[in-house]
């Protein structure tokens, strides 16, 4: 069967639609900037090795699980074993896909619940395993604001505990917790987190924790639900080297949790992929080591703090309100106001993906700065929710957001 | 589900068995040496380029795409669309995998053809896509030679065409034809492609031919089965960069066919893992250009043949009789010759894979000396067929080939 609509998934297309036009590409979420050279020279000396350009283990090369292992120590404050608590993937998609795979069967009719907006990969991979995707949307709760008006904030778009417990059936196996959320930027609260976490144990709920922007909390702090009281043993969490180290296309990601969750995790992995790329993992296991000695990972997020602002004000002067993101490196803009002439002319693969893909097309197309269509991290009764909406990333250079800054103008 | 028995698959079972007596490791088939200079240096180089630290698009970087397409128009003897005909993969086995996720649906009961011995993760992929494998064993054909007592050629395991065609019902799908076949080293010779080709169009099946070894074949002429008449439309070859440059570490595969077999072939692999790691895929775009121009892929053959006369030699030295290869880099040695005490004793997760598993695992312990059990690569049926046999591979250095020598002279 296909699992992309046209064998285009959103991202090449609208790399394609930006490219076009030579917009100022604010679309997917890679870095437009060169990853700092120590992470760079990492990969380039572990090549040196023969090793290091042969097989790793499926589990992952040893000098990565032991990198991981302390990080996830620290992070999580318990002891991580690398060698039964870890698995090293393919990018923290493959450890997503393993996940399901392992714990999810074909023909059972088993339930997997997700909050909308929902990452896009979660849905195909979820039905490839077998499982039925049911969502729950975030809904915005923003009092006496009018988000197509004013700047809310990310921790206005609000899961009600109600409607997450009774979308849950005797089917449900996994309930997917993506913090720092992307697109919304919302960074799940402790009090949250533990109301998800009471409904998960009350019905036997794995928790796949999708947290692959950890390291990028803006004024606020980022919990694990595996550190909970209880949650460990029910969850895996995900995470990603690309995203850590601004090496999106390096494809090492990692899965943590207990060994009983684990095992079946790898035993999927290992026939996936069978293991992920030996020198990459010995460039991030360097990395990882570096990063603790020159504090890396809290000067980048300081980097990125400073480019999220910079992407607020840009929006503040051409008056688009957005969500103000507490977490990740996606904003949502709110762009209601656009308004498109009734006889402009769409591309069929653009005019049958509805309306939130026309006013994504029509901005790339006139103003030169392209962006994310959010209807894609929605299903069809919910994509009415995200329709005025434009997700733009900050992962990018600040020649870029200068341009995109020039580029929006004319809205003014 | 799991997808490993224990968790544990046989090449991670094998190395820890081999690592635990400092065995000469001729078992999973990575090179023990490092790979030519140009290739690392290739990839290097690619790491300095911002944007090939970041996402490739899913069918896979340009430049890569523009390479792969040289190479297949001069193997194929046919133009290449490297834009629809063409997508790169982490590794040819999520090629594979991406293939059956493409071309079977769960709960249909459709069947897909193995010829035994066939490649491990051929059975699980499958599964995990809905199929159901259906085994063909090669069978020895040896006329007047005793295969546990004479060297025979790889060309005596003969597939029974009629045997074939006898495990084809309506549910059958695809069949898998590996050449040059690992672990049997056989080529499959022009008229046993046709015999198989004949069958596979009566029947209106699609073929997968797994040809990573098309560049190691010793004497004898690879031949691609879609370059034979009516065979392009109903193909996927699928090839590796590790097994082509030496860098099994590296996970860039490739699969080439026609468009309407290549789209839903990628849409499966860009749910499965997006895309492979691009500063290796940049590496190896380099690495082909070069090859072509120092006469690379030649070289190489002639040193893989004067390695696997090397191990021929040594086993000729100590008599036991081999499979002579034709083509990959394995060589099924008949040890039915080896005699274990009958109160040898055998871990449990040995003891519980049969007398195969018991064979190498006695052979490895006794003559330090590390192989892989080939009952690994067949059913539970056909196993019996493979029980004397111990696959060594030859992609290994000069001196473990002499250390090796030494470690045998005890069978003497
Ligand atoms: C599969 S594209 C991934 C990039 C990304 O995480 C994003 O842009 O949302
Ligand atoms: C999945 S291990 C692959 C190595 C190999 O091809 C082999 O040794 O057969």
């Amino acid at each position: 069967p296909q699992y992309a609509s046209n064998g285009l998934d959103v991202w090449t297309m609208m790399n394609q639609v930006a490219a076009s036009v030579n917009a100022v590409n604010l679309g997917q979420g890679y870095m437009s900037y060169p990853p700092k050279e120590f992470i760079t020279r990492a990969a380039q000396s572990a090549l040196e090795e023969n090793t290091h350009n042969q097989y790793a283990p499926p589990r992952g090369r040893p000098g990565l699980l032991e990198q991981v292992g302390i990080h996830f120590a620290n992070r999580l404050s318990r002891p991580i074993d690398a060698s039964t608590e870890l698995s090293i993937h393919a990018g923290a998609n493959e450890a997503l896909l393993s996940v399901f795979t392992a714990f999810l069967e074909h023909g059972k009719g088993q339930e997997v619940i997700l909050m909308e907006p929902a990452f896009d990969q979660y849905t195909p991979n979820i039905i490839m395993s077998g499982g039925k995707p049911v969502y729950v949307p975030l809904r915005v709760q923003s009092a006496d604001k009018d988000p197509s008006k004013d700047v809310i904030s990310s921790h206005d778009w609000k899961l009600d505990m109600d409607e997450l417990e009774a979308a849950i059936t005797e089917n449900t196996r996994i309930i997917v917790v993506n913090t720092p959320h992307n697109p919304v930027g919302k960074v799940f609260t402790r009090e949250e987190l533990e109301q998800i976490g009471a409904i998960a144990a009350r019905h036997n709920l794995l928790i796949l924790a999708d947290e692959v922007y950890e390291h990028l909390t803006f004024g606020v702090e980022h919990i694990s639900i595996a550190t909970l009281p209880g949650m460990w043993e029910r969850t895996v969490t995900v995470g990603s080297a690309g995203k850590m180290f601004g090496v999106t296309g390096w494809r090492v990601g990692w899965s943590v949790g207990p060994a009983e969750l684990i095992q079946p995790t790898l035993s999927a992995h290992t026939r996936i992929v069978f293991t992920s790329n030996t020198p990459l993992q010995e460039g991030v296991a360097s990395a990882f080591k570096q990063a603790r000695e020159n504090d890396f990972l809290n000067v980048q997020c300081q980097e990125y703090e400073r480019r999220r602002n910079r992407l607020m004000a840009i929006f503040d002067d051409v008056g688009l309100p957005y969500v103000v993101p507490d977490g990740a490196y996606y904003m949502l803009v709110n762009a209601a106001a656009i308004k498109i002439p009734s006889d402009y002319d769409f591309p069929a693969f653009i005019e049958e993906r509805g309306a939130n893909f026309k006013l994504v097309y029509f901005f790339i197309k006139e103003f030169g700065v392209s962006g994310i269509p959010p209807t894609e991290f929605y299903s069809e009764p919910h994509k009415h929710l995200a329709n005025d909406y434009i997700r733009f990333a900050f992962c990018k250079t600040d020649e870029g957001l200068d341009e995109a800054a020039k580029c929006l103008q004319s809205l003014k």
